[in-house]
């Protein structure tokens, strides 16, 4: 699982995401080497979805009608056998947000869903007594995790300081990234659709294709960081395009740190 | 009343902001220090804008139906006691901004309307005989905000080449800035985000408040030219983000330039 | 026809485009030297369009609602004799976006066409023959150019590797460019956008004002990567951005590669 496989068979990852991080989820994508498209219609987003190599739903900035849409795609999607990822963000934030996030799960066949420690136990009704989202919780984290995997019959993605891919038996961890991944929106959103471009080529082994996904994108943060130092985001965020666009297989095989 | 405060803070700000510069405004926020939420479902707008820090409207791409949703979290904010900054962008333009931004203005309890001398003057249904906003109608725009701060009850600020703040008494002006913060889009939209966060966390004193965001801006924009002189708009943008990110309190101690 | 004139003059370019493009289409013409304004409501978009030195309709992230906009928008610009340019992204990708483009088509006054080699092909129902939009096929592309000029009784500017403007007996070719500019999302449409800067400033002969728009952004395109050579997209976006804001008549005569 490279890398060099995305940039090869550039993949058509179909988002449904938020107006917020719309362009920088496009040319992340792009400078990764895949192909965005774009497109929230009733009328065109079964066409699309179909076609994809991947479909990412992202609940961003959702209304009742976008979540309707989403859900025609979805289905969609799943018809032609085609990976979907859900990003919910903002579970439990409000329970609007957890009642749209549960009934895309109810109603689509959801292959990745990623989000961090909160949004997700929001999912399962778990008391968000894992609020700290750092090391010492890592524990919780992987149990929250597997029960998600379990439940909603996916692989989940849990990200936070230490990041944690499972189906549920196979847990993988990533440590990899930056505080400063943080400090640009958007790049959560971004992330579901990258680990979108990565099952889009590999959709054999889901697991190792977002563990690949994740890993990449710390990896790339974290060399954004060391390029720019403390400039500021602003030069942090052109350098983690410039990253995404230019970080290699064997650079990654160097930095990646993976443990569990 | 100071940056750092923000920084540790963090507060909380609920835009409802255009399509055009919502990116920026988020990115800006986080830049400075607070933390953006772009939310603008009925379902969820007021439970967002209750816990928010501050909640900023602004019309730039609006639609009926999205005023529905600004008045919906307004009032939610009022409720709360989270104060409201309201951005008219284009009021005087079209009849419609025109109205909407006083229906706004009728139906929610505005703490900060942020404008340019035309939008405001055409909120006031004065002729729009401000339309040179230089400093020789300095005299004018001081009037005019104070008749604004007035007639709405709330802390007008108008931006120009000086930028005037007050509550009808109070007066103050800041002389900070740069004529290519003009050529960004979204300035003066993410302006009045940070003007959000600055009386998030100093409700006591908005006109201190809203003037030490303006100062702060101002300053960032100078900085920003000041580090890549002439190379273009996209490098300046890039050091803008920099410098909101990066900016101290003894910067702008030396750096300030208020008048009046 | 020169770049100082659009500087000179400022035009305002009402678009209406899609939520991926709106900030870098707003950013690109600031750069330039023109006046973006962004509106989509029904109640005031015949009122922007008509005192637009242009109108852009650009079909990205298209719904039927906006699409109704669009026409009512175009058809003020027509009574107010505003050029329109029409940019169909995505026709032929799907059916909806096929349709909804004759529509628009039909029921506006288009004066200047966009798009690549496939969306116009599917425009006129002809076979998507002209797939490989490369050197070798720029015969057809110049065919296929003037058969919608011709068709749609309008300039039809059709970009790729070498770009083809024509309004059916006039062809002019455009050999500047960079693939980079196909890394970064939005381009296309942010030349639409230019195109509609250039046209505003010579209504008389639109050929030559879009021939011109397609040379200068092709130019700007070659810079950016000459100036950043290998570093990413980001880095080339925020050069290309420079670029648009600085690049004169003077570079372009000496580096514009048109034939034909």
């Amino acid at each position: 699982m490279m890398i060099e496989q995305v940039r090869k068979e550039n993949p058509l990852i179909h988002c449904m995401t938020n107006v917020v991080v719309t362009n920088f989820t496009a040319n992340g994508l792009l400078a990764l080497g895949a192909s965005p498209v774009m497109a929230y219609a009733k009328e065109e987003v079964a066409d699309l979805a179909q076609i994809a190599g991947a479909l990412l739903l992202n609940i961003g900035t959702l209304s009742t009608e976008q979540i309707d849409h989403m859900i025609i795609a979805g289905q969609a999607a799943n018809e032609a056998n085609v990976p979907v990822v859900l990003d919910p963000v903002g579970a439990g934030a409000t329970s609007f947000r957890t009642t749209m996030s549960k009934r895309i799960l109810e109603e689509v066949k959801v292959s990745v869903l990623r989000g961090n420690a909160g949004e997700i136990a929001s999912l399962l009704g778990v008391q968000a007594t894992v609020k700290g989202v750092d090391g010492s919780m890592e524990g919780d984290k992987i149990e929250l995790a597997k029960q998600a995997a379990k439940q909603f019959n996916c692989v989940c993605v849990v990200t936070g300081e230490v990041d944690v891919i499972t189906d549920g038996s196979v847990v993988k961890t990533v440590a990899n990234g930056h505080p400063w991944l943080t400090k640009v929106v958007g790049t959560g959103c971004l992330l579901g659709a990258v680990i979108g471009a990565f099952i889009a080529v590999e959709r054999e082994n889901l697991v190792e294709a977002a563990t690949t996904a994740v890993t990449f994108f710390g990896i790339a943060g974290e060399q954004a960081f060391q390029q720019t130092n403390e400039q500021g985001i602003g030069s942090f965020q052109e350098a983690f395009l410039n990253q995404l666009h230019t970080l290699t297989d064997d650079q990654m095989k160097q930095l990646r740190r993976n443990e569990a």
